[in-house]
């Protein structure tokens, strides 16, 4: 069968003869429809950092470079496993969650799989991936797609659990007010999530104007561009004088992330939702005075993913604008990956029709 | 009357004819009794951190160098305000909470007057302070020592209030573990704080060796020397390889506070309880690995000085050790100051005997 993978930084190939997996009593196989392009991709392409190393296989997979890529991925049910009692069945759409973890450590023991000592993903640490014609996964992290979400949606549930997941770190009041830093497509989505959550005012704070219209698309309240505007001074000017109740980081750039902690009000939360190469140069005492706190969500479990697959068919989420372009598997890296570097403000989210 | 003054960095001086404050009638008239020197007098002392500077009055009490010293006291009530009716009289010994805040922002709308936006201390930013012959404070924020509780310990109410405070950021379920980075004045009353809200292990970390015995005798399980173990993997191993409940630092280096984000356990709480003079390079990505977080604390609010109060005298704490000098007013730069920033290892708390 075809699969994409990865052979190290920039190195990315179409192979044409990869095995094909056999489906275990445990597992489900998917023949995957679309797969999105995620930031997590791009980090890979350029550095191995989400992939396990040449020398060092993935704990759980034990598997190294090549991987086939593709985490973001919705398809149909082409097998069911011996031992699936779940409801699946030939035929059904689904939308798979790429969870690869221990299950032995005490997050697991306690169902957070997303703080698993040894996860990894479908699609970057082995077991396969959703950019080729056919994977097999754990039917628990399978969810049947409702008639109502049509299978390009399907593929966007993975990175709308990020952003459900990383909103649901706070507990949001109906009302209550959000900042968002950066409206890449963890942000737009997140953006949309805290609508779903019934956020009152959600601020968004964004350099490029393609992006800036897309946030008001997506639900933005005000959009701030930080290179014209005070973001601090504007955010409290907005929210009584006191600043917004929670800041969501997904712009990742030291600045964004202090002026996140500097703008929310005293005793609010920040959340980080960026994954960062180096240490970040942290203002503490922003955090102090006024005795905020500075949490991190990481991925998702299963909670989230049905939670986003519930909003999305109760219309919660609004989510086609998102998708800017669809491109097929044999041209990934140039109208994929290149792209979305280098022309990073024109596309939001970039699916493969794997099937196309 | 006396009263130790603060001119400017390095330099203090012992003034004898400082005109006697007048008690307002919301005020109570204090004579300090026992006064000690804080972590951040040694700040202002080489620089006016938390002092108004010179051009810029404080915002509430409009006042500049020279300020009044000393915000860690214990004194006798010599004069009652007119309007006032919490039951203060003549004679009662008191410890004052050196709370300034304007009363009209929202935080102290909310009763967080630690979070105020303008806040300030009686002992640092003008109203005077403990370090002088008298001085007439809010009577909200002064309160009556029972008999048990001597003048001297009276005068630690402060700094063990700042502790209860931090160790309260965490809700605590008795037998959580808990570690503690940094074995100073303020890490040793979170040590006494948080056996007194019934901690399990309390790992403490510290180098320096007299610091490690106040610590072991301050209710420490496990003193953990960084130079020569690891700590992040000491306190996987104490703690069911998981890592410690909840971590307060104490100790305000990068390394200190980064390891801590590490050893806590996933889902952990990191406390931070130190100032900082410049952004901390934090790994945000030890924060994102396991959904930590990383709050602050900041002062207290009538609440931890009155449950502190009530805590020495219940006998939950037991802080007579942590008095390892009493010096005389007339020589607080010589036998405070320069003591405790050239043989900082040999003290924990300098006390002045105001009255000697």
């Amino acid at each position: 069968m075809r699969a994409l993978r990865y052979y190290g930084p920039q190195d990315l190939r179409l192979d044409y003869d990869v095995h094909e997996p056999d489906c275990l009593p445990h597992q489900v196989k998917v023949r995957p429809s679309f797969c999105g392009i995620c930031g997590s991709d791009l980090h890979a392409y350029l550095s191995p950092t989400a992939i396990p190393f040449k020398d060092t296989p993935h704990p759980i997979t034990g598997e190294t470079w090549p991987v086939t890529l593709g985490h973001e991925f919705s398809g149909d049910v082409v097998q069911v496993g011996s031992e699936v009692r779940n409801g699946l069945a030939i035929g059904h759409r689904v939308a798979v969650q790429p969870t690869i973890c221990c299950e032995k450590c005490p997050p697991c023991g306690q169902g957070l799989t997303n703080c698993c000592d040894l996860f990894g993903f479908v699609g970057l640490t082995g077991w396969g991936g959703g950019l080729s014609d056919y994977v097999c996964v754990d039917a628990r992290y399978v969810f049947k797609l409702p008639d109502s979400i049509p299978s390009d949606i399907g593929a966007l549930v993975e990175p709308l659990a990020v952003a459900w997941h990383a909103v649901d770190q706070a507990i949001i009041t109906p009302g209550d007010s959000a900042l968002v830093m950066g409206a890449g497509p963890i942000g737009l989505a997140v953006v949309q999530c805290l609508k779903a959550r019934k956020a009152g005012q959600i601020i968004v704070v964004e350099i490029a104007e393609s992006r800036k219209d897309f946030a008001r698309q997506s639900g933005a309240t005000t959009v701030i561009d930080p290179q014209t505007e005070d973001v601090v001074s504007k955010c409290k000017h907005l929210c009584n004088g006191q600043g917004p109740d929670i800041a969501l980081d997904c712009a990742g750039v030291a600045a964004s992330i202090n002026a996140a902690c500097l703008a929310v009000r005293k005793k609010g939360l920040i959340i980080n939702v960026a994954l960062w190469e180096e240490p970040v140069p942290i203002e503490v005492n922003n955090l102090m005075f006024g005795e905020k706190r500075l949490s991190a969500a990481l991925s998702y479990t299963t909670v989230d993913f049905q939670n986003v697959i519930t909003a999305l068919e109760g219309g919660l989420l609004n989510v086609e604008g998102m998708i800017t372009k669809t491109i097929t598997l044999d041209r990934v890296v140039e109208d994929g990956f290149l792209a979305l570097m280098h022309e990073k403000d024109k596309n939001i989210k970039v699916l493969v029709n794997v099937r196309a």
